[in-house]
């Protein structure tokens, strides 16, 4: 079964590849062949995990093919031919192995037991360099605070980057250090996703939820938010970095922000990010150092803020329903 | 060797790819690698004749590198990197085999001895399908003279669309063809090449050379064949397609131009031509039906009128140095 659906956004393009394979695979499909998603293609085959598999169905394989050849099996099949592809494909999984997260952090001055925390992810798909996906967002989260330390500014609260593992197929750097630093959640002041791209900076997006039995939107949390951070962004108008909207979030962060930490996405134009994304093109010569350098600029100046203003960017976090210390009370 | 430079024109940079493998076997190299000939890249390989080896130099394979690879080895080596490049090619020279070039023709109504050729080439780079390079050029020639007969048009002198051979590596089909029509070359009122892809036609470039012993302009017949065009280009100028210049050419019929033969380039804007040419990416996609149909209606209107127009196009040839029969008299 080929999927031939042209690229309109990323999130509801792309399942197609999430899905497709269990939705052929119920339809007696013995493959699935999903059309890279993207919006352009040089004969571009695109990569990402591939299908949600369910036991209780066959599990096919499934394989991206370019928009050229989605083209012409379509164009053969509606002329009445009669298509046959040979699939040969490198992909397995392998074993769990282990693997890290990355963490630095520089202490806060007055309270290093808040943190703002700030961070991209380490692993990329292999076919490219993960130049912008995530690359070029570890490198800003982390030049973020060498900035920092290098203009000798010590902020209030404690400023942590994180270069998370797994992001792209499993997402377990992540819960891992949602769950490893369950105990400090409530004094994580803001968490800052650095995972859209190296392109021009526009701004960020922010949103607080109430928790993981209620993942829906705490309004009034988000609106505060916003409000404080679209006047720290008027420092960023000079580079047209200073846009906030009420809709931040981030894979990495996603764990967190179910236990209510405001979640912050960092933002980029991503004009041509999906041009790129899960392609062998994602390589180094297109990441502009100077839009590299004004992401730096933009995140610095936002994380700086955050850990030294004097009160927590979404108001002090909610009481847990339950005591948060996870050491039972035994005789 | 590494020629990673970037693209200005295509003539101005394939010239590192015909000459890379000899200037660098000069100097010693093991082998040349030749960064693709194209403004864009996807990690999209360009393939193309790569070298006119000469037997004085060891011939080293020469291979193309994208403007990602070569960018990145430009960087490793900049930094005192030791960069090992391990060549793992396809490419082979075969024995010659037979090809073909393909004709076809409507016969003059009145001088079915002169002739207006058209013609594009049939052979492409394998990578892609050839479908700008040269597919619609030669579905341009066949329509041309498919749309003059539905149309029950039957022009004063011979349409002639020849599909060449061989055009990409020693265009030996255009020779071919130069050498066996020589005795009617003088009849040849005009030949057309639609090798400029199937964007969006812009109009026509034309030249007359004099001779192949003199293959400067002649500047008299070129100018009458420029006035006469703009005028025929008057009725294309509701598609835009009107503009006429004094630079006609192509590969494939210039050994028929080197015999005082008016030729005619066919032109569109290759806006991004040279992003699909010679690579995985010059598929059947990339054609707008609409600018296809532009560029035969553009086409068969300069074909027809140059056919049925009481003068030749750039007035007689003039006389032969020698008598154009080469059948030896004998007793």
């Amino acid at each position: 079964m080929l999927y031939d659906v042209p690229f309109t956004n990323y999130g509801e393009t792309v399942r197609y590849r999430g899905q497709g394979a269990n939705r052929a695979s119920r339809r007696g499909a013995v493959a699935a062949l999903v059309r890279s998603v993207g919006p352009v293609s040089l004969r571009t085959p695109h990569t990402g995990s591939a299908s949600d598999y369910v036991d209780s169905l066959p599990k096919i394989p499934a394989a991206a093919v370019t928009i050229e050849d989605a083209a012409m099996i379509h164009r053969l099949a509606a002329r009445g031919q009669r298509v046959r592809v040979r699939l040969e494909m490198g992909a397995h999984t392998r074993p769990d192995t282990l693997s890290h997260n990355v963490i630095g952090e520089i202490r806060g001055r007055k309270r290093p037991e808040e943190v703002v925390l700030i961070g991209g992810h380490l692993d990329s798909w292999d076919v490219g360099a993960g130049a912008h996906d995530d690359g070029g967002g570890c490198v800003i989260s982390m030049e973020a605070l060498r900035l920092m330390k290098s203009l000798g500014l010590h902020p209030r609260r404690t400023v942590r980057c994180v270069l998370w593992t797994n992001e792209e197929n499993g997402v377990r750097g992540g819960a891992t250090y949602a769950d490893s630093a369950r105990a400090e959640l409530a004094r994580h002041v803001a968490v800052i996703e650095t995972d859209g791209g190296v392109e021009r900076p526009i701004g960020f997006g922010v949103r607080v939820m109430r928790t993981d039995r209620d993942t829906t939107t705490d309004s009034v949390r988000t609106d505060l938010a916003v409000t404080r951070m679209r006047e720290i962004g008027r420092l960023l108008a000079g580079i047209g970095a200073q846009g906030v909207t009420a809709d931040g979030g981030g894979a990495d962060i996603n764990a967190m922000m179910k236990k209510g930490v405001p979640g912050i996405a960092h933002r980029t134009t991503m004009e041509h990010y999906f041009d790129w994304h899960h392609t062998p093109a994602d390589m180094l010569d297109k990441v502009d150092p100077i839009e590299l350098r004004k992401n730096v600029a933009a995140v610095a100046v936002m994380l700086y803020v955050l850990a030294d203003m004097p009160e927590p960017l979404a108001g002090p976090a909610p009481a847990p329903a339950h005591a948060a210390n996870t050491t039972p009370a035994r005789p």
